[in-house]
């Protein structure tokens, strides 16, 4: 007999301890935040700990060649299952929510079921993807990229960090390479809950976001060339300093963004001089610019005219400039049918929702290219994120759960309580 | 009987060898160039050399409390010597010239008087200091400075380095923390042999720079936080960015010196972001910037002028600012004696000659404190220092030493074939 049981809902204290429990992972001392980098040790170390609620639940563990790992309930079926999941690598500088609530909440709602002894019509899995941030190695989102099919895994295996180590070997080293099949067979459907990682939600009171897709982004490192000297002889008009141009480009990108307008965003977040001393000027700058738009081509527009003033102000300055692409992705657009339902579930549980675009990129955007795929947002106070003081109210926590139990096991075609 | 034996000359191959032994003191694999930070293990080897070629020449060595080593040639009488010298550490991509030849010129006059069995009147000092460039402890010139009492050793002792080492500490850990007394008594003059570090002299088709001064140098470490937060969800109005205000105050004073005009220079040789990532507002920036004149007045002006944008610029950004005054010197004035003697001296040997100020600090700014000082330069190839392709032309090593040698005599009051 089949049902689909509207009145469970998860258990916010045991969420709560579990997400605790993985932010004491590379905890940064002093603050609620952790530091859990792709494929570090203290990235297996969290790795190690989700796994191991997985196998006490009793999913059946896969991971695969680029170190996703997909902890399944069997289900009264043998469909494709519903997936949810998300990441727990993070930034150097992360949150304990960025990521890991959709895990985590996943696993809550298989706690659910396992008590209430119910089994759903399709297998319901519970995924974390490798690499999603792209801290250490570009580009981000890399585990679900590789999962759907969008890069070889010996492709992803050769790619080098920003300490020079390499993907595939990181993964052997701290015992993730495993042997599930990729790229990976579609799931039915593809639901993820994340903090918004932004201003909106709660400058607009609401408690859901029901996301509609994810703007485009476009992510450059810039190598600018030019002439180290003495920074006391060398005239002005003689200097070829490769710092000037960065530094322009970066005043450059935020004059553009503000001038195209929101949702238009622009960042220049990493920068290196060498030799990168008080009184020499350098010889090299390296940096990233990072743009996104949920219009491909607003957005080709930005990336042309920044490349131009670019390589203006370096010819001006008798720098050579080269460029190379860390990360490309076009704006993604999400199952209008998912998007519905997460805004009708929101709805019926009682919580206030609003559509809206993602401004960060997420795994669902991969996942959205094999299956209908949607996203959970709550919000995130004062916009933080990627920052140790990054943080959602329990209820949040709580509200964005229940919303994706229900409809994770709509979804799944209900629930039996046919022996498990 | 007392002469000033003009027909002295130095040995250049001797000179140029002494220049390539050093250089291989921590040479930067596949370059002519050197890094040997102040007091780092390479410094303290290139320091050994050094001493070992003085004992050799059978000077008498003394080694202060900051690390200036002093190795003295006997006269034939007990006044204060004639001092000459310059540095041995570098920057991180230095030049095998920049320092260690007015170093080991001085050791070449030292050799030429042992073989000619002369001792001047005065006794020949050869100095090197500690922390010339300043790369690794601000501020840069300490050991002169500390040298002829500008600043105490127990505060020289306590800077802290880049690496968060300090001063005293790794003096005593390579050895070269000395007893000599400091403030140390003041030579009779001090005269310093030094690699021009600009295109001037190349430029005008001169041998010899007769140095009038050295402009005022201004160095400050700027510190600006702001809010860390995720570059793909937080509009640009929402931004504290304190990268931007870096990247702003980058380009203002470069403007800001073409405006004012030469001999003007500014430069931001060193920025840091936390934490640094392409996809992430940074928290924080630390940069450095290095502000010099030949007049006080207009250097103060620059200064000023920098800080209000900065300040305006750091205000719009809602971040915070704080400097750090890492060096801060008037411009000085050499001694119109020395000078003269320096000029004459080139145009008695046939070599072409230039007054002309200083872009970079040296030691002799301090000596100038406590003593009649000045400088002999000799060209820089393309104004190139600083970088591994640093390069005078043998000829003009050895025009420079010669002259230096002769100036030198001169001050000592010429040489007796005394005994020694």
């Amino acid at each position: 007999m089949t049902s689909t049981p509207a009145e469970l809902r998860v258990n916010a204290a045991r969420l709560a301890a579990r997400i605790d429990a993985l932010a004491e992972v590379g905890a940064i001392d002093g603050t609620r935040g952790c530091a859990r980098l792709a494929l570090s040790d203290e990235d297996r170390a969290g790795r190690d700990l989700v796994v191991a609620w997985m196998r006490d639940l009793g999913l059946a563990v896969s991971i695969d060649g680029i170190g996703n790992v997909v902890g399944t309930l069997a289900g009264a079926t043998n469909e494709p299952p519903v997936m949810t999941g998300s990441h727990i690598d993070t930034v150097r500088t992360g949150g304990r929510y960025d990521g890991n609530l959709g895990v985590l909440a996943g696993l809550e709602i298989i706690e659910v079921l396992n008590e209430a002894n119910l089994t759903p019509q399709r297998p319901i899995a519970v995924a974390f993807f490798t690499n999603e941030e792209g801290a250490r190695y570009s580009p981000d989102m890399l585990g679900s990229l590789v999962y759907v099919g969008g890069m070889g895994v010996e492709q992803a295996h050769a790619i080098a960090g920003i300490d020079d180590t390499t993907v595939g070997t990181e993964l052997a080293r701290i015992g993730y390479l495993g042997t599930a099949p990729l790229p990976a067979a579609a799931p039915h459907a593809f639901v993820e809950l994340h903090v918004e990682q932004g201003p909106v939600l709660e400058a607009e009171q609401q408690t859901i976001g029901a996301v509609t897709g994810v703007q485009g982004i476009s992510w450059t490192e810039v190598t600018v060339v030019g002439q180290s000297n003495h920074a006391g002889t060398t005239p002005m008009g003689l200097r070829r300093d490769p710092g000037l141009v960065a530094f322009r480009t970066g005043a450059f990108i935020r004059d553009l963004a503000e001038e195209i307008g929101a949702p238009q965003v622009a960042t220049m977040g990493r920068i290196e001089l060498h030799p990168n001393l008080v009184n020499v000027v350098p010889a090299q700058a390296t940096f990233t610019i990072d743009l996104r738009h949920t219009n491909d081509e607003v957005l080709r527009d930005a990336e042309q005219r920044t490349l131009a003033f670019l390589e203006a102000t370096a010819e001006r300055e008798q720098c050579s400039v080269t460029t190379r692409t860390l990360a490309r992705f076009e704006p993604v657009i999400f199952d209008d049918d998912v998007i519905s339902l997460v805004e009708r579930t929101a709805d019926t549980l009682g919580h206030s929702v609003r559509r809206m675009p993602s401004g960060a990129g997420h795994d669902a955007q991969m996942l959205a290219r094999v299956c209908p795929t949607g996203m959970v947002f709550v919000p995130s106070v004062n916009g933080i994120s990627h920052n140790p003081t990054e943080h959602t109210d329990d209820a949040d926590l709580e509200a964005g759960a229940n919303v994706l139990m229900q409809v994770l096991l709509e979804l799944a075609g209900g629930t039996t309580e046919a022996p498990r």
